[in-house]
């Protein structure tokens, strides 16, 4: 088959690789009808030592079921479904808690933006969508593998409640699904930072009320004008960079939240009396267990509720995956969807 | 009067001093029946460089109004009261919000080991009690002004759930007052880390059902032990110290939550993939808004429900202060009750 493969910073090729099969019992293979491309991939895509191996790439799917192992129950072939960015079993204390990104016979997908995939965990990783659904509502559903639900999360975690103010740090296909997230749980005020007019755009009508376009001091100056000086009750970070977490702080109110989702390019980071603790300010988290959040997303991207793939501005075939990465590393696209 | 200074580490000493005057209309003084030594004065105890102005000791006090402002209402001269270890207006949206610790017209006391306090923002921050309160009820409610609502602080801020697995880190006085605090929101199993077995004795009576003496790698193992691999739904951390904070991100759950009220002695610490964010951990907690518990935890003191003044060992003459601080450090007492 044909599959996405790294070699190193900035070398993306397609190539073709040997079929999956099936490994374990728990096991299915789906074909990928959607892809994309992530925003973390393009982590590896700038700073990824070069490699002979290569690393098959791509976490967001979603596909037709075209074989499964012998245990798997809830789902069959010719199913048409979504795949989490990490699989998990579904079944477990930690699954059962809503935690599924930290399952431990669980992982993360790699190899997605390929013609098919292997999806270890498959009943407890895979959820079905009726095989009938306007095809013009497949780019939302894929948003639901990671991007929206990702977002989603992150106002989730914070808890945001009707009424309150929300900054959302950062204008990629993340930080604009924060913002819809967060119109959808009834915040108040939501404050986007970030500069890219096309991009800003999409986030006023998905409800940001300001666009903050300045960063660092500048930027937190202006949020703490918008918000009469006290500061946002909810942060979302959707970046992941430390420009971004030391925005966070200097904007959260006391006694507010400060919700990651965008993947930390740094392990230590601020968190003592002058950052966080002073304030009582909470942070928290993390990679999203898109799967704790399928079902109830699914029904409202096919009520129409919300639209989540208008993220994708751009479109490539498997082969030009390549050109994919390139446009989103240069920021000539906003999220670029793959078709096999 | 006579007042408690410190003039650098180790260095404490008992003087007279000027009486507090009214300065702002906002003003009272109280005259202080009881004050403590806190294990954060143990941090300039250690630290604090050689100074000739000295600081003025102390921020524990219940006592008596002498004297009040102008603009003061809702306390009179002749009330007794509980002085919360912040001053704050308790008025302005932050305080609200249930977080007077981060006031804008507030502050930190210091200067509470002696014979009389200047109270700012008294009318925001005092609170009465009850004039025939038997005496042997006051140590309980001097905790109300610093240690038992700290570690209660860590406990609310963690929202621990009834039937939660809690860890608490550290058997100084605030660590076994989170035990305590623990037990009254129904924790199903208190773990409590600490080593001082007359400590970790009380802790016991205040609900630990398991204490771990061990430290590091091997602490975390045996609370990883206890909680069969999973780990602790919530920790609550009152130490304030490195190893502290990473025992916590060791022993906590996927999902779960660690709060802070040892105050911070490090302000960059990990928060990345490896520790926080993999597992979508929620790190909370900073100086507790006493004020925001006061009235509640009044009533629990009268009629009985919790006991916190057994924290204190030892009592010693305003005099003696010097030696209090002594016994703390050399942790001969668990905590020190002053009496001017």
């Amino acid at each position: 088959m044909r599959a996405t493969v790294m070699y190193g910073a900035g070398d993306v090729r397609v190539e073709e690789i040997p079929d999956p099969t099936i490994v374990e019992p728990t096991d299915a293979i789906i074909r990928v009808t959607l892809a994309c491309v992530c925003g973390s991939d393009l982590h590896p895509y700038h700073s990824m030592p070069a490699s002979e191996d290569g690393t098959p790439m791509g976490h967001e799917a979603i596909g037709v079921v075209e074989e499964i192992g012998d245990d798997v129950t809830g789902v069959a072939v010719g199913d048409h479904v979504i795949v989490p960015f990490a699989y998990a079993d579904n079944t477990c204390a930690i699954c059962r808690d809503g935690f599924q990104t930290a399952c431990a016979h669980g992982g993360f997908f790699s190899g997605a933006q390929a013609e098919k995939l292997r999806v270890p965990q498959a009943s407890g990783t895979l959820v079905s969508f009726p095989a009938d659904t306007d095809e013009s509502l497949l780019p939302s559903l894929l948003t639901l593998s990671d991007v929206y639900l990702t977002g989603y999360h992150a106002a989730s975690m914070a808890g945001v409640q009707p009424g309150q103010t929300v900054t959302v740090i950062g204008d990629g296909a993340v930080g604009l699904s924060a913002v819809l997230a967060a119109q959808q749980m009834g915040a108040g005020t939501i404050i986007l930072m970030g500069r890219h007019q096309d991009r800003t755009d999409l986030g006023r009508q998905w409800g940001a009320t300001d666009v903050v376009a300045e960063r660092g001091e500048e930027g937190v100056a202006k949020v703490l004008e918008l918000t009469g000086g006290e500061g946002s009750h909810v942060v979302l970070e959707a970046v992941g960079h430390m420009p971004a977490y030391e925005q966070s702080y200097g904007v959260v109110r006391a006694g507010g939240v400060i919700s990651r989702v965008g993947v930390p390019q740094y392990e230590k980071a601020p968190v003592g009396f002058r950052s966080l603790f002073g304030k009582n300010v909470t942070l928290n988290g993390g990679p999203a267990p898109v799967r704790a959040y399928l079902e109830a997303a699914i029904g409202q991207v096919l009520d129409g509720t919300i639209d989540p793939g208008q993220v994708f501005d751009r479109e490539v075939s498997l082969d030009d995956a390549p050109e994919g990465y390139r446009l989103m590393d240069s920021r000539e696209a906003l999220k670029v969807l793959v078709r096999p």
